[in-house]
């Protein structure tokens, strides 16, 4: 705990890749501010990020009405941009630290919101204790949000219920397709799911056992090394009992040398330290065709899976909600440095809550699928998977359709004028 | 016109790729024959189209009770099954002939519905006609199906309307995705649309101009070969203008020699005289990135976009209902050998009927994309391609979601016991 800072503005920010329901978080954290007028001066939008800050590109969330929150509340992407961007240490870069004094002194930034990845939400931290530091007095408080599910100490991730809804249902979908072709056309079908090195997204697809309960389902999740052999065995068993095979394949599997899987790992490496992967299963899918000598196909939904604002999880997004309005209550608090993590409170009904955790604590570790989640020969889920996976996914919640599409239009709005020196953030 | 057929039970049959709507089209024959118990017998389904004739693999379809057809109306995938097999011509392959006229006359087959691709349409008149030269009367009406749109002589094709709404749905929440995050990330990314060698499901991602205005745009429709140079300076015009670009690719796209743009073309030809495509994403992608210096992303819908029942355009489920029932009063006209395809009757509001046309006549036609919806520059959309593609779109039509997840599970019906000798279609 620490004392009110005497600043009062609030600046909220986005970092890292996007979910589907992001900006139900932003939502959260603008309306929650205004329901304690009594604590919370104006508020602020930085636009990308702590990019945004350093380059004092900001919005006045005064400007923003009902209408246009309604509006946030369906949007996927991030409404107010967000970066891949993070400051430099430091001892390497003291400017970007004086420069967000700098710009926090200007605006009279007492609570900073960043909704971002663990990575970037720390350092959003070590800035504001940069500030503190140095007289100005700033709240750091993280919002959570990732596809991925790799949060630690957290029940599951912002963002994760609803990238695995669309999976899930879009790999139904497929399978009952493969299934009613498969005698003279696909008999191997794999589809490919973000997550990096964590198989959350793909242990999604065991969902389609829900609906088709015999479905010939393949799973190779990031946290197995992939056996060609085991695999191409358990490929051929499957054909052979349903006349085909459906599989979900992570991005980051890797071989038993610890070798991604993949054929752009090695040629696309653009951004620094960060390996873009995608391609496995396009691998997986020449493989199994040339096993089996048959025509197989191969889904790469990329993007589509963490932008479907038209296949959004209803519990995902009040998970969403809840966690921007967690870090607004934890800053009244004066939590400064920490992140509410959700924490299932009953199974039946799923219930659940938040509980704040420290930034720097929660940073260093990573949630991987657990064994009992994953079938004996790591091709498979469990039911103990299942049980975890399905209250994630309850309830739908899509944007109004306005001539026949999602009205999504993306939001305007007016960004304040600079009134410090210019700043270059990223060359 | 011709006799009504002495038998007077009706066959129903699907084959080629499926779309997300072609099992309204299945209920639309049941229950439109249903209403006319004075003229037709029994009904049936053949499990994977002619192949489960020759196989003698069928469904009762009296067995099938409302509960069942109302699930039928949200079923992705085909139904009955089907097959990417045909006949033999007749010279080369007399047997099958002989056979589907025994099955023909075993189950007193007067009604011949195939819901499939021009070329197996007119497969099934071809065996009619042989049934018919051969004492046993059938009538044999084509049910239009695919995604790709390129059936000539209808306004459109039954499954477009909704490949078209998922692809432009997506294709929208992609844009919002690389629109918030290019600044540091992303600045091109790219989709591929199946469609073979005609451009109307690329055409589709130009509807994202009905949401985001002022998106920066580019459709490589298969109608127009690929200019590299070209293609480069609108890319860098657009991520000068805006930053990033996002673009939607043919799987069927060509250079200007006539090959295919694409790597698996070659490598993949599995089927006889069917070339996989697919591939050209990645193609396309890498080509930006070795120009931009940048990351680039893509995604592969695949059989996504013509399995996505969450996402169905209600005007295209209408219009597929529309042609299975056409279908049966063109039977009852004794018109065999035709198709029901689409007239449009009215803009405002957008209204269509059908008209019957010769079967043999339409098969060697193909509907291209037209010159006046594709731009000067052929990569970009005209006001009179979104003005064609908007009617098609509208209204959505989703399956009830049950526990999270679509309620599509699989139907399951008794196939009649065979009765007739087994005969091998596929070795």
């Amino acid at each position: 705990m620490s004392q009110a800072p005497q600043a009062n503005n609030v600046l909220y920010a986005q970092a890292g890749g996007v979910t589907a329901v992001i900006n139900a978080s932003a939502a959260a954290v603008i309306e929650t501010v205004q329901q304690y007028p009594q604590i919370f001066g104006k508020s602020y939008a930085a636009i990308n990020g702590i990019k945004g800050v350093l380059e004092e590109e900001l919005i006045d969330l005064s400007d923003i009405d009902n209408t246009v929150l309604e509006q946030l509340k369906y949007q996927p992407g991030a409404a107010f941009h967000a970066c891949r961007f993070d400051l430099d240490p430091l001892e390497h870069n003291p400017a970007q630290y004086e420069r967000v004094l700098a710009v926090f002194k200007q605006y009279q930034i007492g609570y900073f919101f960043y909704n971002g990845g663990n990575g970037s939400m720390v350092t959003a931290q070590k800035v504001s204790d940069y500030c503190r530091a140095h007289g100005h007095e700033v709240i750091c408080i993280g919002v959570a949000k990732t596809i991925d599910n790799d949060l630690a100490l957290s029940h599951c991730s912002p963002g994760f219920g609803s990238a695995a809804k669309y999976l899930a249902t879009s790999f139904i979908e497929a399978t009952l397709d493969i299934r009613s072709m498969h005698e003279t056309s696909t008999k191997f079908f794999v589809m490919e799911a973000m997550g990096r090195n964590v198989g959350w997204l793909t242990m999604a697809a065991g969902l389609v056992k829900k609906v088709i309960p015999d479905a010939p389902l393949l799973l190779l999740p990031a946290e197995r090394p992939f056996r060609r052999e085991a695999f191409l065995q358990r490929v051929s068993e499957l054909v052979e009992q349903q006349g085909y095979c459906v599989c979900m394949v992570s991005e980051g599997l890797q071989d038993e040398h610890g070798n991604y899987v993949n054929i752009t790992a090695v040629e696309h490496t653009i951004e620094q330290d960060y390996t873009q992967l995608g391609g496995v299963g396009e691998v997986i899918a020449k493989i199994a065709a040339d096993h089996l000598d048959c025509k197989t196909h191969c889904a790469i939904p990329d993007y589509l899976q963490r932008s479907a604002s038209h296949c959004v999880s209803e519990t995902d997004w009040l998970m969403a909600y809840g966690a921007g309005k967690a870090a607004v209550l934890a800053a009244i608090n004066g939590e400064h440095g920490t992140l509410p993590v959700v924490i299932k409170t009953s199974d039946e009904p799923f219930a659940w809550d938040y509980q704040s955790v420290d930034l720097q604590e929660v940073a260093n570790l990573e949630l991987r699928v657990p064994d009992q989640f994953i079938s004996a020969d790591g091709m498979d889920i469990t039911d103990a998977g299942l049980d975890y996976l399905l209250p994630l996914i309850q309830g739908e919640r899509q944007p109004p359709f306005v001539n026949g599409l999602p009205a999504i239009t993306p939001i305007h709005s007016q960004r304040v004028d600079p009134v410090l020196p210019t700043f270059i953030a990223v060359k």
